[in-house]
């Protein structure tokens, strides 16, 4: 099965499986590609191609099962073993995200933050240590960290990035204002604070009301 | 031109603007739409196809020039008049995100802050005043505030957004861990933090060195 799902679908899967889990707590038992489309920003067409490659999951004008989607992805998106991502930056933004991710039981784990005020060194957030920047490198190596969070101030940011790709990291998340220019078997995911906010404001502007999205003609199967 | 392009075209724009924006600041010329489907996460078909309903922007092979492009998005999406924002939930999160927009100069701006600390009440984040949460729809009004960001505690999430709409606000951009219930004019975009978090290390692991996009079969015209 998962050898067959195209890279562009599996790309989404973990979207769909968060927040299908997030609707299944709710006791939410159907949901149809409309309202996925809406909560997630993905046409629905490109939905239900991607549903299709998971197998039977829905009848047409009925929805998906819930509970049924929330199963099979997390059993397809289930990750064996704990990743240790690190996080760099211990400002607002950076002890805001330790916190946020410290009730959340799953095998992804901030296991130590980074910084080069000596004031924040030694200290820590919610039990994540924070480090000198300095310690990276050895701190990678021995504890096999695969992720980090680059969350520095935006004139730092490509410096430190590439700190981290020298010191072994794969993936970098990054939450600066700035992309990133970086070789390229390093994995970024940029999130644009002032972009998200830009783009409600566009839409509140430009489409007041207008939320389903099932409507267009343009994407066929 | 406006009238004539699709919804789910028109929710794009935004991101692929903010995003040229930057390679242009870059001196980068020209780009492809699988460049640009590895920086969005949208399907170079998908890229393809938006682009075309703008008119004649690149040549098949050559990709797509930077600074044109930019132009006319900018021209699409410009917003005459300024759009004022409020903040919900002075903490780390809250502050990072006013620091976070305050040296980025456009029609946006976070004009409040508002929690329900009264030791916060009366301060400041670089000059934006943090008010109390009981004068909110006094705000709102006089002020004429359409949309505000929720990065209060996941326990008050539903219950402040619900203070937020009968405040009068009308797009909500979601910061906390919870979906939001909410009415059907109201426009909210969530942003899970850990969720962004978990589809890096997915593709980490599942999908190791697989950069490039624009090989699959399965998004023709």
């Amino acid at each position: 099965m998962e050898g067959k799902i195209p890279y562009v679908t599996a790309r989404r899967l973990p979207l769909y499986y968060r927040y299908l889990e997030i609707l299944h707590k709710m006791g939410k038992q159907r949901v149809s590609s409309a309202e996925l489309s809406e909560a997630l920003l993905i046409d629905p067409a490109t939905i239900r191609r991607d549903f299709s490659y998971l197998g039977e999951l829905g009848k047409k004008g009925y929805g998906y099962n819930v509970a049924y989607l929330v199963e099979f992805l997390l059993e397809f998106l289930r990750q064996d073993e704990p990743t240790n991502v690190v996080l760099i930056g211990v400002g607002n933004l950076g002890t805001a995200f330790c916190r946020y991710t410290v009730y959340r039981n799953n095998q992804t784990k901030i296991i130590a933050a980074f910084d080069i005020d000596p004031l924040k060194v030694g200290q820590d957030i919610d039990g994540v240590p924070i480090y000198s920047i300095k310690e990276l490198p050895t701190f990678v190596q021995t504890k096999n960290v695969e992720a980090g969070i680059l969350a520095v101030p935006a004139p730092s940011a490509q410096a430190t990035a590439d700190e981290m790709v020298a010191a072994g990291i794969r993936g970098i998340l990054n939450f600066t204002p700035r992309p990133l220019s970086m070789p390229n078997h390093i994995r970024v995911h940029h999130i644009d604070l002032t972009m998200e906010l830009q783009m409600l404001i566009y839409f509140l502007k430009k489409y007041p009301g207008e939320i389903n999205t099932d409507d267009t003609p343009f994407f066929g199967r």
